[in-house]
């Protein structure tokens, strides 16, 4: 069985109703159910946590030592500033898979930097709320 | 009738006893009874909150959505890398005036950037303590 | 009695009918009355004076010396090259206060720059054309 | 049926026996098998083509229009500098997603910069070979 | 008819006796009856202008709302830092055409760029005085 | 008579149906006829060549050595890094003009740096595709 | 007698088991329990504090105020871009005496730069754990 | 004889009250009287011109062809970014000594950098009023 | 035996009659032939290869695999931006030396950074024509 | 017993009446004596010694080489530029202390890189001369 | 009576037969005698040293305090990055002007820099050997 | 006979047992013979001169003038910062080849810029101990 933490960072519970011609109309909740539901199908679990402090964010991440297999993270825009989770991510060890819902290269030049992504396993961007679920098969494909 | 929000980020809290040569020697009590006073007369209403912690300012503004109309904030020293806030202030869309008490672009050079005000209203810097009240102004006589 | 002059730099005479979707469609004619109004009705003056001349615009700032308290400057844009400016405003010692019609932190990047503003008393950008009543006021309550 | 296809930039033709600590020791040709067949089981189809001249993949993308649904790349490094090919997949309309095999951002400075990305309908980093068939995975769930 | 105004900014007065190898020895007076000629034979009319102070040409360009077609505009060292002459020529929206004698993306650094450029119809830089003839012609050929 | 090359670089094949909002709607293929056409009447000559190839470009402007007179060259976005073409056209010596569709100071930032201007004759930029003609034009005039 | 606060930012209460090669093994309570042993001993007496959170830290060092002689601050990854807390020092007034377990300087490049520095007292970095004693010696042997 | 041109940039005209700190406290009267008798003396003279317009100290550069010998030129806040000043210098081929009267090297750091001096025979800076007689000096020696 | 070859990048077919002041009046081939025999003489074998096209020259890097022992590598203007020739160069493992016949660092700026130089064995540079030999030299000294 | 070089660089033979509100009033001579003492008393030993000149303290490094256990050394304003002192420090191996008087990060940009900082073990700086002290400390108490 | 002391940095012992275009033929013995009758004509002295070593430098400006009312200093190509002499010229406070032969700011991009002027009392750059003498009349004058 | 002067740049002295894994571990004593014996063998001379001094590598380099023909430099890290070397070279006119022995383009950023470069007549670079032979044969097969 394997243990994923999804990890949403600041603004993204507004989900569905935030600049929507950027990040869509659908609601977290939903996907998550879905996200959930195709876990649980292979035997595997997902918790899930959003916050909107990067101090929340990196004490989930402590607590997710010897609990958790791989965490789903969608850092929101302390992607472009938050050393201390780029430290997170290196002190506990955990393969963290970065996702961005838009296209963070295509936008303002300042989202075209990630302080996360050379401590994280991967990064996919730009996929809508269906980078989350790449993120969900390429753990669930792991052996 | 007119619901303000107003925003004091970190540091603020300490107004009147914190390098008085740039920030003077009101404490924002005094301030704050004026504004809301002025507020009142004109059947409006001031909410206040001040926070050292960049994730409350965002769970506060989140709050705001359908409550409040107007956001007064001065984001202290969050103005010069929390494009968690600036992302915030986008979400909520609700017309925000950023309010500088010192004049940000006459002291050290990483004070000459803030990356609030992209996302803002408009931008009142270097009045002292009268920017608050000048940003109230603005937001009364708004129709 | 307070003696106001309220300074226009380049282009700002095109107002009403320039790039509306940024500057409106009000012409400054409209404005000045209205502040000039504003003024006299407190037993105060303005002194209104646009010029697409750099050379003008010092000029007129150092006639108001001994005869004016306060000034009122949009620098068009002036505001991102004009040391000269800067220079004129710290010499002649009268405090200036520098409004912007549009943010101009948030369109090209050369314009969220101004030189104007390390010497100005203070700035206000981004509220329109109420931007200079807001100036105007702040210099009313003035003792 | 969904017509794809697959193209891998300069040097990729060595995937397999070259720097085995970044890419890994699969050559290309055992992980194609596997995303044609992938495909073909949804009844779809993949077309490969690897090249080392910038202007063949540019010849390649043009030949693309009107016979292929999705496009796949892997620029090597062409990721870095290739402006035409930034041209090109905007010139062609067909939605490109970008893969790399490793995490760009984790390497040498100038391989965390891709011209390709604004460019792109969504970029895939750092999963390892993996990566090809996160897109793929991600092409046939499209409607 | 087309009105056509052509502008020459600071020093192109001296062109003919100013650093010949780069500007050459004909006299700019003899280049302008060529091209009001031109303009007469196809019953068009050419108004021109050289000035050294940045304001009078912004003058002159707002007075040509209403009654010129086009500009033809070499803004002379202006090129380089005038952005209130950016400003001029988007906010009268009268087509302007961007003219350099020399190339100046050949040599000192600071004059390969323009800060006209972005605001231009279009640019012509190299051609020595033949630039202006090449304006011409593309103005006398619009319909 | 004056043999003349017309080459265009990387994407320009797709004149006519690639992004119209910037490169117009008619083919290059219509144009070619003109220009051709043009030349012929006064006795003189153009060959065509559209590389989406780097080196096929080069390769051409060798061959050009001793047999043409002119070359009116559109690098296309090869404009920004192909320091090998600067270097082709300053080894061949044959006059360039370097001619671009879209006014490229306007657009992307990284679209603003010619790394060919240097080593052109002149460049011709932000007429659409009448740019051709004014450089053609140019030459025809030459002595 | 000397009140100190010892304050420890993000991630470092998993000192003992975080990238040992860089942090060592040891844990933080192992130190400062010898840390209150040596202030101990001279009459004098420490207060440990750590958070993940920037917001917690600031609020400390507030009430820091009127109770506290000395902090010892190890910022963490914060030490790069948390400009609240650089601002915190300035407003509290008291000795801050910043140190860092490995060497900033030698490790990646947006390490080597500090915002805490300008504010702090005096900065001691690169002696590994020990960086703690030597601050707590230098700040019992002031009178 | 030598006919020597002294031209004054902006603000320079209230030399005697502005920023008394940095620039002293003598009228700039008192010392073009000393200059010009000190001129006379040895049979030289002197022609004194301020402007705070860029486009008259041009258009009295060029006056001076063929009028004048030597320039001593202090550029004001001009020396920043005129280029169109620069240019005129190198137009006008009369060798020109820039002063400042401040050391500009030791204040802001925009002061620090003179678009004027490569165009300048020398450039004297920091010596106070006495800069222009060292450049009158240096004038009145040469054969 | 050694089995060398060596690669010519674009431009360098001209050399003897381009920019002779700079790559002087030698042609290659008398150059080559004498190459190939110094390499002869020691029992060993110049393979030749000039291209234009930079993937031309990646296809001969990948098929030197196993064939060839060392490579001397003119990149000509390749040398700026190639980042895919100093990925090839990595991922064949055959020792390349870098040769440049101009002082690459004494001329324009861009000229001065070379992508190659990382990757290369080593770089021989402004030695003219003789820099080749020099590179033979050392790889027939190696054992 | 440990054999300890204090070197210090360029200027600081001034300590004790150089720039005192900066370095303070006690001059070396004072605090080396209670060094010395300091190690004498634990059976341990220190050398002093002080030049202007780079190349003398290079000398000093190579002749501490088996002579030496460990080095305390303030370089003065060698800090910014002196990558030899750099290279000297990494090739003799010996443990190296930096130490700073005031606050390298607190004044003048420049002063705020050290190009030591990478080659030391460690860095302390803004504690005055007690920063000597701290560095003996630390030596004397290493096993 | 006025002791001066004249320093001559890296390379100037040379004047006279380097760089002629740049530097002139007279060697600096023959200058050098006649600004010592000059000074000795008005009853002062001038102590001359040349060094190629900063070191030296160093140590003569500080025997010089105490001995020395002025320093006139050509510092050579130490001008752009010996901090420590700009460190010396602040600790021995004695007012230093800072000469250069050539104008620094018209050559290469890096002599455009000097790191010490901020800490020199004036600078004389550009008029070649007769810099020396303006130096000297402008100290012979001061009272 | 050609004489030839070998000079080495601080801390070559150390050679054979500095960082081995970057130097080698052949001391230059060694290598230094054999040079010698190479020229001898030719009838020319070399002379060799180490300091950790820069003041002395100049002098050496004046003294030169007359009695050198060539010079073969490795600066060590003054590479990096010494303007004054490069001006030495230039002002000496002795064609001066610059060799180092490790690749300094792939080590440290720092590292890759050398300032002695645009004054050499070639430089060699990552050939190890082997690039000093290659200096020696390329100056005495010169004519």
């Amino acid at each position: 069985m394997k243990r994923i933490l999804l990890i949403n960072g600041p603004n993204l519970n507004l989900l569905g109703n935030r600049e929507e011609e950027i990040y869509g109309t659908v609601s977290f909740d939903e996907i998550l159910l879905n996200l959930k539901d195709t876990a649980a199908r292979s035997g595997n679990e997902i918790d899930y946590s959003q916050s909107n402090h990067e101090g929340e964010i990196i004490d989930k991440m402590h607590e997710a030592i010897g609990n958790i297999d791989y965490i789903i993270f969608n850092p929101g825009a302390l992607t472009h500033y938050s050393y201390s989770l780029h430290d997170a991510i290196k002190a506990i060890k955990i393969p963290t898979i970065e996702v961005h819902i838009s296209n963070i290269y295509g936008r303002d030049k300042w989202r075209s930097k990630s302080v996360i992504s050379p401590a994280a396993a991967g990064t996919i961007s730009g996929f809508g709320i269906r980078g989350y679920v790449m993120a969900l098969d390429f753990i669930l494909k792991q052996k």
